[in-house]
């Protein structure tokens, strides 16, 4: 009896009676993009040969000779020898194929109790969860980059903005501990898809379970995962977890678009609060002066690349009815391609975060700009009795005579001062400086270099 | 000394030359769909002055003022007397202000130690903390209407698809407990969105803490809130939550999608698996006979809808530097369409789920269609010893022979399928019933009626 | 005989026995978003009564009283008396009722030879008729204003940057000649959509045309319609014209998205560029000092809007099988809220152009700094023989020796600038002034004053 | 004097200190996606050698050796044989680095007056030129296709559905017809688009010009472009090209999407309208009687990815300041998978076309079912004399009856029939026939046969 694959460049199987055009091959063909599975492929190939075998269902000398075939394939595939066919349309059929080559019936019994449809949902959350732990190790890693840069910077002052007007004075440790909190979510939000990710739909079949007695929580366990998918329809059919990971990744990349934002405009030379290595940077080439910072634009301009895997696969799963259909093949490049993105972005940014070299004089300058500390005088004016609401009109009115005049709320007489409010005294200039000001602020959150200081250490406990 | 509002017509504040533009104004002022966050704005504003009073910040005399105040405020809201005001920009200052009008000085000292940016950010937290425990309760009513369903269906026979093409039989209850599945997925999602939701900005004041003595620790508690937001710059610039929650609604929607088409197709004429009670169904203005499945076309429609508010989101906060800026006002009404389109689809789902007839009969036929017990051939030919890719290409040769004589496999004679193999026998009729079929896949997940049966028992279970 | 729609509230027609469930008739019902097609639908249905009567279908009795009835209605809803009901579903079902109402049976007779499907199709593209002249006419102004802000800036200096680094000395007019380009592509895209808006659906009646001897081209040319659609089936189900218009739309906010970007970032302090008039801007609730440009950051936000509204269109239309479907009712409220989006961001930019500020003294400070005129230096060199390769090098070496002088290229002496090339001479002070640059890139396109007069005079002609 | 990037491993330019690092080398190379635009890259360079010796910046022995070597490395790309090197960033700097190799000086000259900015822009332009005219291509053969395909059916009679239920016959011919519509549409997007993609960018240098006498006008006539961009700082940073270009194509999966809907519904057992080829088919693995209409479901599945590039595209541009930003080199991917899947697919669907078989008889079968002419008993009263909302109300009572009764309209006695309205006659029978309704429907765009016949002549003849 011939196998179904012997034939396959004349019938897709018996039941057909013309080949797939070659037109058709190339467009339905996942072989080259879905052989970066071809490890989990393996692995989850094993664990299911060694479970038929402890229920009896292949013998023993079956799975010996799965297993040695396996091993050869592995190898040929690890040193670039294996021949990947498009005819054979994908990874598994591709490594069935060979086995069946190298073990003969062994090879062809592998299959029993299983479809590519629950293999294949397998393989990726297989991968996917090796992805997630690469990332979650990445996160961890530029969050430590950054509270390095944080303490370094814990007394560092620059100008806080709001509608990227000087609103209060901030440190720059305080600032970069906003992007530690990021990317820290961002990990809980891994952690938690990882849940999802880690459960075995292996056992589902085709769509319905098989008819030999599996043991689906034996390959669960061997295969590390935390449960099994309980319904076999919705576990060939599901894709949650690749939108869900999606999602989390477009959030890990809006938040480095908002880092990049401010790393862009921060080694701007009107504002210059920073240099990036020049390892960092390319030039021109007309302009022989350039030295422009690549990495952070080109990663605020990935985001758009991950966004849009996100609707790639939302627009995929849309109104697909159950169980199984051609159009889920479309997962995989959006996902593998999210999870370039992260691994190669975060990675880069855990690198450049040590790159960064801060301008305190050029942020003191900044935060001497722009009356930073109005709020700090219209306080002060509160702490003396003043409802807040007329306090607040009280420094608004000084503000625009400082305006006018062209100087700053500090170069103002305490009689100039006292114009706008009797409560005023002399005192008063202690909270007009930056230093008083950034101080002023202690408590959880909170600006004053203390808190910073003692959020850092919280931070590196908890990444310990 | 005038407070800062009382001539808000004539300029924003003292710093100001000229009011804003009337256009300037409807374009930017937020009052008339952010006002359904009023009783949310009251909550956290007496938290916040319960906390000053506390500190010694104000007095408990004022406290108390703020107290009647606000009191009278919430009554003139419910009672649709409050009136909110396009000048006063929003749902904060419209209360804020009529505080004042109500208790003067005692309003104006509210604002002691917040701005804003940290006010409208633990609004949003707390109105969305209500909503997602809204739709978990919802999405566990829907989850029991379709479990009653899957109960009464668990032996009830239809063919399981994929590709659209007759797979193999499983039974409408299995079907049904896919869905089930998914939307307990939901569950866990919107229950992992709650705990980043549930921390509170508060504190943070504009961007940097405020130079008073909060204790901020104390406001989370008033408000049921498990943690700080840890870093102020973060706290009034994060919309993570609301990206999470619209994702998290994205596959919601996605699944509903999923199930609506199912039951658009069902209902079409040419498959009749199922009714739809008239209630769920509207009419044609030209087509006398038209009885359409307009709740869950509708509902299919409105996927995009929701898949369209996470783009505006991620859209929005793409490149944003810190802290607050005013693009974030454009963060409210994609999130709460979002919240109106799940809580009225999952209400409208769980009410509809029980408007559901289903016509066995149909099903039942379509079962016998389609060559849908093939796979248990094959499966038999393996347990009779033949390598599985061979058993998979003899059945492929009966199935074409069938197709080219417009029968069942159990129409062919024992004669003829003994001509595919051999290894057939007299007991190969019992494995090509549908009943012997479903049967037959009786493990976790499968779609034996007794498996269905437990998986509603242990998720029956679950939702006690 | 009882009408259709007497016993409304009984069940939807005599086909069916039960009512409409509330819930659903909130959920279904349409008609609180479209009744602002309520003109339109009278324009539409008296323009089919005239053709029903010019073809003897009803009588000229029948159009007479049809034409009394709707002149009331038109009435009644201008002057908001019109009730709207919840119960009759939508815009179209509404008027009709209260036609009938007035008229009786000649009411009856008006749906005669049409249907809601290509009724409503042919309400939405009147609508967005209007809706694009509308918006080719704002892009219009939005030019004018701009080539206002350029012919006053045609020689003002300031720096180009490309990667928010110095790249070479422009003029501001040549700057906001960029954005009137991107405009007027935007009102090309505008003119195109249109031709594909003004085609005629009303005939294809249900889906398949009627079986009256309608005059479809006597129809079309009364409403204005180039043309009319060609097939029945596409006429009803095709939205195409409203993801054509969103994404022109989604372009338009794309340019406003990058005009704004440069607005918040010039007006920052540390720029200084620009400064737009006080009723552009608002305040902030606790730091007395600010004034925030709130204009240019909502419509940088209002970007996401239009792009999510975009997605759920193209999510709403995927896969939906032909004709008419349900779903189509989604596509109103994206559509609406992108004219709205659209027409009123581009009436307030028209307008805050003439608002903007602009502070010569901050653009030519930061032209001086940051080697502007480097590649002036290499263009200089090759026009003295050397290969435009080595020139570049030659100018790095000389810009890296200025970094680390801290230093600008103008400020080396003859002899030092020597030392990269014996080619440079005496006249090379002349191009490295920021003046002399401007005025060297003097051809179509380019930044010289009279090349920006000449695109400004240019313009204006077209736009007359 | 050593060239620029002689030394590229050591440094960017002679202004660097240390190199790129490795990791941002790869992070930031395109050389590896872009070298696609190799061939549009050398005859850009040619053009402008060509412009450059014409106005005599270069020397007419510098631009015979830019041809000669530019020659070579043409051919050594078509043979696979060039180099493409990481080190050199992009398909720009490689060929400009060989072409130096080649031929010395005159290569280091090539770049004068231009920048990589410009020559980028001009190479996309040229690209997807070339790219639209082939979609406009095979727009033209799917309609051919689908002309035959219409042809052959236009009397075939099917059921039309809306919301999937059953409710007018109409022909197959017709119901084809509508997607040529469709496809029609997206060529005239397609050629409105490329009125926009070709203009020229080049002499837009950097993003001001240049100051060297170039002729723009000249090169934009030898590469055929109809027009120059008329603002430098727009040339170098517009790419809404590539923006309605995806939106084009997005619409154009849309059309696929939802044509592949309806095959795989029609293709489904108990529609069964249609069979499609075995060579556009596959198999399962564990099913041996599957044949799944592979094609059109992975068509479906790639509308996501074409709607998700077209999201990177919008969120790649949002808020970017001019001119150009490295985030703009996040164009190519998106854009090239765009081309490339629309061009497989439309190719493989005009080919497909061709595979489809019709079943008449499932056609005819499903149209009696369903009471598809009820609007013509409908339509038959109002020719009576019923006003059209009472007959409306006449038939739904008829149909409910026979919803009771299990029969169809034209199974009732005319005693019966005349229960519902007394105007029914002996005539009534004849047009409750399908030949009968589908003939009726005689005008522009209806579906009886002639007119069928008549849109398919117009159509051929706009074709050719």
């Amino acid at each position: 009896m011939t196998d179904q694959f012997a034939k396959k460049g004349e019938a897709w199987s018996a039941r057909f009676s013309e080949p797939v055009s070659d037109l058709v091959k190339r467009y339905t063909a996942s072989v080259f993009f879905d052989n970066r599975m071809a490890q989990v492929d393996i692995q989850g190939s094993l664990a299911h040969a060694e479970m038929l075998a402890h229920q009896g269902i292949i013998s023993a000398a079956d799975y010996a000779e799965i297993q040695r075939g396996m091993a050869q394939i592995k190898g040929e595939i690890e040193s670039g020898q294996f021949e990947w066919l498009l005819d054979l349309e994908d990874v598994h059929l591709n490594i069935e194929k060979r086995l069946t080559e190298l073990v003969g019936d062994a090879g062809k019994r592998l299959h029993t109790g299983r479809s590519r449809n629950d293999q294949v949902a397998t393989d990726i959350r297989l991968y996917m969860r090796g992805a997630v732990d690469d990332i979650i190790g990445l996160l961890r890693e530029l969050r430590l980059a950054l509270l390095d840069l944080a303490e370094q910077h814990a007394d560092t002052i620059l100008p806080g903005f709001t509608h990227m007007q000087v609103a209060q004075p901030i440190t720059f440790g305080h600032h970069v501990l906003a992007y530690v909190e990021m990317f820290g979510r961002d990990a809980e939000r891994m952690i938690d898809a990882r849940k999802r990710i880690n459960r075995l739909p292996l056992g589902a079949a085709a769509l319905a379970g098989t008819t030999f007695p599996i043991d689906r929580l034996r390959v669960a366990k061997t295969l590390g995962f935390d449960d099994v998918c309980r319904n076999s329809l919705d576990a060939v059919s599901d894709r949650d977890f690749a939108i869900e990971f999606c999602a989390a990744a477009a959030l890990v990349m809006t938040h480095i678009s908002r880092m990049s934002e401010e790393l862009v405009i921060w080694m701007s030379p009107r504002v210059g609060f920073i240099d990036i290595a020049d390892r960092f940077c390319t030039g021109s080439s007309i302009m022989p002066q350039k030295k422009n910072p690549d990495v952070p634009e080109l990663a605020r301009g990935k985001t758009g690349r991950v966004n849009g895997h996100l609707i790639a696969l939302l627009t995929l799963m849309k109104g697909q009815p159950l169980a199984y259909n051609k159009d889920n093949q479309e997962d995989k490049e959006p996902l593998f391609d999210t999870v370039d993105t992260l691994t190669d972005t975060l990675r880069i940014f855990a690198d450049m975060a040590r790159g960064i070299s801060v301008k305190p004089e050029a942020m003191r300058a900044a935060a001497l700009q722009g009356y930073a500390t109005a709020t700090d005088l219209a306080d002060y004016l509160v702490k003396k009795g003043l409802p807040f609401r007329d306090a607040h009109e009280a420094v608004a009115h000084a503000v625009r005579t400082c305006v006018d005049k062209g100087c700053d709320l500090a170069d103002l007489s305490l009689a100039d001062l006292r114009a706008f409010s009797e409560l005023i005294g002399e005192d008063v200039f202690a909270v007009l400086t930056l230093e008083g000001s950034v101080a002023a602020r202690d408590h959880i959150g909170g600006t004053a270099p203390n808190q910073v200081r003692a959020a850092i250490a919280q931070l590196r406990k908890e990444l310990n």
